[in-house]
């Protein structure tokens, strides 16, 4: 299935939360990570994000995907994320 | 049709972003909105986000969906964004 990750993590976690997400998802902007991922992984991805969470701070929205055939995706100015951005 | 929107602006800018995409879509977490918008407003929307940022410093992507029958959405944490948390 495709995944639409978006966080938000306080400072101190960040840079953990991105580190997760990025075994499983490609980065694309600041917050945000997509990608095609096994049901095996989605699990693991969200047990990971959660054990680091601080619930009443912190904030991840997945949007998954059966199928993509239906959707189109625009991009406008800085391509940011990716693997030459990490922080 | 259905959009995600998510956004990196400079923080100068970032404000201005967020005060366009909530006159279409509705806010979910700090620079992500999403909600049903006509094409017609979708159209108006870009162009005043592109009118507004700077591209070679922000940042745009939208996923639009003409369906959201396979999709599923999760949300874990706090709730950011909505109108009681306008910055």
């Amino acid at each position: 299935m495709f995944v639409i990750l978006v966080y938000d993590f306080a400072q101190k976690r960040v840079g953990k939360a991105l580190k997760i997400s990025r075994k499983y998802l490609h980065w694309v902007q600041n917050s945000v990570l997509e990608g095609e991922i096994s049901k095996a992984n989605y699990t693991k991805l969200k047990l990971e994000l959660e054990g680091l969470m601080d619930p009443d701070e912190d904030s991840v929205i997945f949007y998954t995907f059966r199928t993509l055939s239906y959707s189109k995706r625009e991009e406008l100015g800085v391509k940011k994320g990716g693997d030459e951005n990490i922080i």
